[in-house]
């Protein structure tokens, strides 16, 4: 099983990213973990070593993909 | 089946979101296009008018999501 985690802040950009790109992972292939970082302030460091700079992003295999722009990672510190 | 079109145009940045991405989504739901945007031309309208600004770009049901930013759409013209 493959990861995937992905951040995002609550935003409207955010919630669409989720509801179509979330979902749209292969749950055959993919465990896919959700990080609300406005919430989970403590996983700010992990996101932003795993290379995340703005959200909605999903880190797949520890390779980050920025899905839009919603707010800068900086912003929600 | 839903629709996705992922659009690229052979870029480094392109082919890391191929790979990652468009293999990422679940076979049973998402019938997937890949358009090279630099060799179909022909395809530069339907990509700009489903919102594409950059690419790679993956459309989903009609939805654009830019995922990291290879290439302006307005370069491969």
């Amino acid at each position: 099983m493959k990861s995937a985690i992905f951040y995002h802040a609550g935003c409207p950009i955010c919630v669409d990213a989720e509801s179509q790109f979330v979902t749209a992972l292969d749950p055959k292939q993919y465990s896919v973990k959700v990080v609300h970082l406005a919430e989970e302030k403590d996983q700010l460091e992990a996101a932003k070593s795993a290379g995340v700079q703005s959200v909605p992003a999903l880190v797949v295999e520890g390779q980050p993909f920025h899905i839009n722009f919603g707010a800068a990672i900086a912003d929600l510190a």
